[in-house]
């Protein structure tokens, strides 16, 4: 993997903001991302080309000091778990976890394991926990109907997050294609400086959507091929993960994750009918307290009545559609599950 | 069990429409449910007090003949999973699994692995499945942080599944608690006649709420006793399942799923904080199959311009209090988890 | 209307909490209401009978100094307008104006009038400004299709509004009927300790729902009589305005919103149909500047891990469906348009 | 006017799909589109520069005769009306009504008393009826504070509606601006064969948002120019009406409005703060009778397991895509309020 390149090596800027250092998620200070590929040739052509990513708005307790956080659906057609709750109070307690589809169930299990094993008083005087996961369909590459994912590869997705965010073919991204090409993680952020403090918004995707008549070509607007081909293939889908240490609350940073599918749409997504597209968005500029040592909480928000809160949608914008990018431009080529090849992005398509 | 009676036996009815055959969710033809109870004594007082609890649209293959489905989130404080793609879609392709809080996870694997036994296709053409899991928190009575419930168990409940819903302290209500009592698994039903056309709406319900100062009898309205006190325990939680053989449309369905909340009410909640209240709900007027044979498909529905479709929402109001009631009149005293009891509710209480 | 009493007046209590000085929504410290009663007899039996009513955040600059505010739809049969915005945005700009059915146009503008006055800079630099009105169908008392409520009128509630909420057939409450006798306006408010803080929620409610057969009588969940009378009549609707001085933010005043529900179940209402029941609400407790002074903005709210939310959502249940027995109980017997009329609610019913 | 042109006759073309005979929302049979545009000169340079266009989903009685219709807050800083019942019951019954942001109130009641005129019983046995408006804020070039808009110019909008749909600065259109230039009214559809069956969906657009830097060309993709400039001013907004004759329900009519947020993407829009992006949609293929004829009526819907509703989120995509162009492509430059003028889009930055 290490020949590939990202979307800005390759010279293409997208947007009008600023890069973090990293051009990662882990711009946002605390913020780390571990991955765990699992990766083995079964017989009869079975192949296990899958994995976990857990992202973590911090190193600390995660139930304990909790972020706010938010999410939007794009299009409902998936099976992820935990926002039902994220919605209803607005908070964020455990790591965000990705995987396939049919392994939800057992990273939600080992994420479980894991925060039972940090928090003895979950299940008593604590209450339950609530574990986010999201999915794509890796079935194409991957065995998916083998459950290869066990419980204890999120823990070990969880352990080894680190500030590097490897992209392409790793952690949940290993059997993914994306836009007709392998796809897989990406991840981009953008700076803002609001009267003189600098804030980053940091986006991190799993990409397995699309088909290569729907690329529209960063950079030029191009179709690599204009003819509507009818497939009837299962559609992907698209996890996208945000994050800032801009003061927003969930009502702001659902605004905010709206803003995804504006990105999403300018690699030439129209988040077809079973591609499961979900946001999942969170601040790390406030904990919430599991046990509140008041009757009240202090917050500042960033306010809403100036150009202020569209230049995070913007920056959502860019970030989105450059992760996606970095997604595919690292990805390399992978056989998988029944044979079945998923080639990596020829980067003469984005320079002609 | 067997001397507990339910709220009608009791002398005591709620509402004005007459209830279903069996006053019970199975009065609707084709669904039944089946209960896996799961119970046993560990060392160093550890008891399992749990199970899991699957209701059944009809007999045949759930994932290729999909009924019409919605849901509504009364109290979003709770980690029920499925309800993103049932919304995106309007359709149920699983049974709905009832469980504890922390065992979602192993019984969505648990009926994931049922349903890729039945269908060979889930993972490569079919496309992916989502299943439905509703729970609440039994870990006053049960080691919820044992993670019991393993995803064989979900197979039983579903392979148990008959027209005999026993209720009180049974699959998934085994360890639950009610308005200060013993709570679990309770149902009723209420038909109705649209021109000549019976049509039956029935509840499920799995009680885990509110306190003993909360209650509000059926019949009088009293209260037990008029005391507010102040208590820091866990809210716990509903899970109120409808069913209808009447031919409604997701929308139609989730008008009517609104209306749980108004038996929940009848009974003393007021949906506290930490009450993960949610309701789910289908039609098995009509099945989707999961390969159509052309580009359209035809229904039929109940119009809405009359007070058909008020009807409907007052056997709801009326079939959601009545269940919550059997739950708890059919529960008998369980002690648990480090000791804990909880005692079955007092009939005299209902009679004076 | 002077003999008529409010239910405390008549000896019964609802719930557990105790009320606030005023017993009203005005007991928020701030809070006013005012109200526009429109009726004249016109040739043919054409009667008016409506109104409006203007409940006031605080007696400044509404537009200038917003509050934070919510909404919750729990029947959207209804032509309640301003919603959107305030979802959006999270906060309430105007004061919240309730009328008939068919007059909401003309109360908006009336609204926007004096908003323009009171504001030279909307339209230009400011921006428009996002009007909030709710509505029921008076047309069995009123002649509604008349139209007969002018902008003017809108500005005269809102310039009458002080601390003395009158209830009953006035303001916006002159034609409505509500369970098969007279409704109208009713409020009602509770009060809570946190941590030596008193805290007053208040409900304000509008009421034209439901018939004879759906009431459960306070105090003792009688109903007048339990035959299910098939009828075609309109179901009218009701409003609901909560305020409250306890700081809370957008997503917890939708969740108090939420509970608005609980308290209309109470007295019998299932949501009919036809019935467009909105629940409108906003705290008192942070100002928020139309022109910000600095790119972030400080607030406290009440934490949400313990019980404190909960009180509130049971203040919430008992102070609505006080309210609405208030606004029967006050409301006086009236001859309307054709000569229709509606019984003022006769207090043996309850006393028996 | 007349020597502008529309995209496509600048030789551009959006997409894979072909468009309809006119290229309009009025390829779809029955659907018409009517205008009345007020401009005036008012002493100290004032001027009216506002309209009111009405989109009929057929040409009978709209009330009497509903059609299934849906709506999508793209960003909800917008004053539009209707959508709360429009989402609750799922259809449409009214024409939908674009003005500017402060006449929504006139509109609103100019529409009602057309219905009124046209049906006896609303406020009668036909209960009341939802008027759908949406609006943008005109206020750079019309005295919106005028609030020059009266009610008989709806029903002069109404009544003028035909198939021929004008586009630029007319109607609603005539005083908006749209990226930096003279925006207004635009129009496109697209056509697609289902087994045999010929179905279009139309998109008109009331253009009102972003800013020149905002800008990415149709099949360029480039900007005119890339630095972020830091300004003021108010956002805009815009609605965008989707029709269609291809049957499907208020849920698939949802899915198809979210992908209208993809299109108005790839013009360069990040849904800005202040602009309050609405989407109103609605199928001719069925009719829901107000007073229906049986306890049932019959529906036939698209099918959703194959690539036939991606087919129409394409076809959403790229018809709102171009019809925000035609909107800019036919505009033409307006000077208006205090001498403010707003530029027509000049070719040559598409041609090069």
């Amino acid at each position: 993997m290490d020949n590939r390149k990202r979307l800005r090596d390759l010279g293409i800027k997208i947007g009008k903001f600023k890069t973090g250092k990293l051009n990662s998620i882990t711009d946002i200070r605390d913020v780390t991302v571990g991955h765990k590929t699992i990766m083995t040739n079964l017989p009869n052509g079975r192949s296990v080309r899958t994995g976990v990513t857990a992202i973590l708005p911090h190193k600390g307790n995660l139930f304990k000091e909790k972020v706010i956080g938010s999410s939007y659906i794009i299009n409902g057609f998936g099976k992820s778990t935990g926002t039902i709750q994220l919605e209803e109070l607005g908070v964020l307690e455990s790591p965000i976890m990705l995987t396939n589809t049919l392994s939800v169930s057992s990273v939600t299990e080992g994420t479980i394991r894991h925060l039972l094993n940090e928090n003895d008083d979950i299940g008593h005087e604590a209450g339950t926990v609530n574990v986010v996961v999201g999915e794509c369909n890796d079935g194409f590459l991957n065995d998916i109907r083998g459950l290869h994912v066990r419980p204890e590869h999120a823990t070990e997705a969880i352990l080894s997050a680190n500030k590097d965010v490897e992209e392409g073919c790793i952690g949940a991204g290993t059997g993914m294609s994306c836009l007709g090409f392998k796809g897989g993680i990406g991840t981009s952020s953008r700076v803002t400086t609001v009267e003189g403090s600098d804030y980053t918004l940091g986006a991190l995707v799993l990409t397995n959507f699309g088909k290569k008549e729907d690329i529209l070509l960063p950079g030029s607007n191009k179709r690599i091929h204009n003819d509507k081909e009818r497939k009837n293939l299962p559609d992907g889908s698209i996890m996208i993960v945000l994050a800032t240490d801009a003061p927003f609350n969930e009502r702001q940073l659902r605004r905010i994750s709206k803003r995804a599918a504006f990105g999403l749409s300018r690699t030439g997504s129209s988040a077809a009918h079973g591609s499961g597209d979900i946001v999942l968005s969170f601040s790390t500029a406030h904990k919430i307290p599991h046990y509140s040592t008041g009757p009240t909480q202090s917050f500042s928000f960033l306010v809403e009545d100036g150009p202020i809160i569209s230049d995070f949608f913007e920056m959502t914008v860019e970030a989105v559609e450059e992760a996606i990018w970095n997604s595919m431009c690292k990805a390399t080529t992978m056989v998988g599950h029944n044979g079945n090849v998923s080639e990596q992005f020829p980067y003469h398509l984005l320079l002609n």
